[in-house]
């Protein structure tokens, strides 16, 4: 419990420090070990010339939960970069609050493999992604 | 040629209706018939915790072209939505201007395939992508 | 529960017509609505140059079982091929059985998406796909 | 030109060495630096329940065209496996030979990325792939 309050306020504070996320509009909702979510709320500025959120950024918002959840399991010293992502678009995105949610799926010496799922505030799954991501020494 | 130029303008005119085009930051480059441009200036807030261009933009930018790709070879009343989008990241993307170039690759009935690269300005590619677009009428 | 066995059957009969299946050695372990697992015993035959199951065999056997899922909740006169196939590798499989247990995602008008799981005896995950297909009327 | 003929002879011991390739009916066609093709005749028992080339008999063929390839870019002491498999199936294959064409995308220290495009005789595209692999000392 205490360890998971840590790892969140671990990354609040780096997310806060980023203007990307301040900008793009992201917010932390929970972290753990090989776990974290991230929110954000889809305004006019994200919608497609279809009226539908940007796929895109739906996979920004997946790509950061899964992440930021391989980030909870490297021990210090280490950092990632995404190799590779995969993501399947189940459903239309509108304006409301979405979630995405992202886990660990290994976590190996040089390579690492995670996955994440965009849901509505309805439960409904807009979103699946699964990606794979470059282990590597701290520079 | 003249094909090309009014295609150009339709999409110009369609990102510049869009509010999320203007927000993100992205420009058309060229349009033709089953090939479109799109380009971006990497800026401080669209940056990672590493100071990396995030990799959710780059996706965003390569889907962005990939999907007017497609739009120049559907005929009129019919639309599509990505279903699958693939990336690959080659090579981390600092401040600057970077261009995707999106191509068809088949387009059926009811499903077209498409592909996109991210360049910089030194020509170095920085990311791959592979799409599936579920074509459909237009409502 | 008649049902089930009904599936089962139906696609059991099914397999044994294809010749493909006797020769790669597949054989149908469960079918239910939505959910199938296909099995396989792997043998000097299926390994590669690194005396691991080739990659590609793990993969036909996941998108079988994918398949097979998806074809159990398409309606009567409808079929599908796989269009996109995404595959991660998880670990390497050696001799022995191993498992892929392929589920519904989604099921569109055109489009589907599944996923499967192959494991070993020992439960551990080799390797996890996600997979697009395209329905259409039977020919 | 030697070198070409040293390599090609080189993969093509390997492959008769494994039994893997002659069960499969996997031949080599021919291997340059990043680049190597891998062939097959398409018999009755690849065909699946539609009269159709097994889509994971296509996966395989071209996975193992691009991971010859990322083969033919590492040093002595070095291996590779796959870790991702992206394939789009853009045509169906019927029986006839078809060739998988590998070719390297960017060779990392530890990650290399790759990618096959299987044509049948008519020069038609059947499938593209693109693949991750994980690069590791040898044993």
């Amino acid at each position: 419990m205490g360890e998971e309050r840590h790892l969140r306020e671990e990354l609040a504070e780096r997310m806060a420090e980023t203007p990307f996320y301040a900008w793009i509009g992201f917010s932390l909702v929970s972290a753990a070990e090989g776990e974290v979510e991230v929110a954000m709320q889809v305004e006019p500025r994200h919608l497609n010339l279809q009226g539908l959120a940007h796929g895109g950024i739906i996979a920004t918002l997946a790509d950061t939960a899964a992440g930021l959840a391989v980030r909870t399991e490297l021990g210090p010293g280490r950092r990632h970069v995404t190799a590779q992502l995969n993501v399947d678009y189940l459903a239309p995105a509108r304006a409301g609050r979405i979630v995405a949610r992202g886990r660990t799926v290994k976590i190996g010496t040089t390579v690492a493999f995670a996955e994440a799922e965009v849901t509505d505030e309805r439960g409904r799954v807009l979103a699946r992604t699964s990606s794979v991501h470059s282990v590597m020494r701290e520079r």
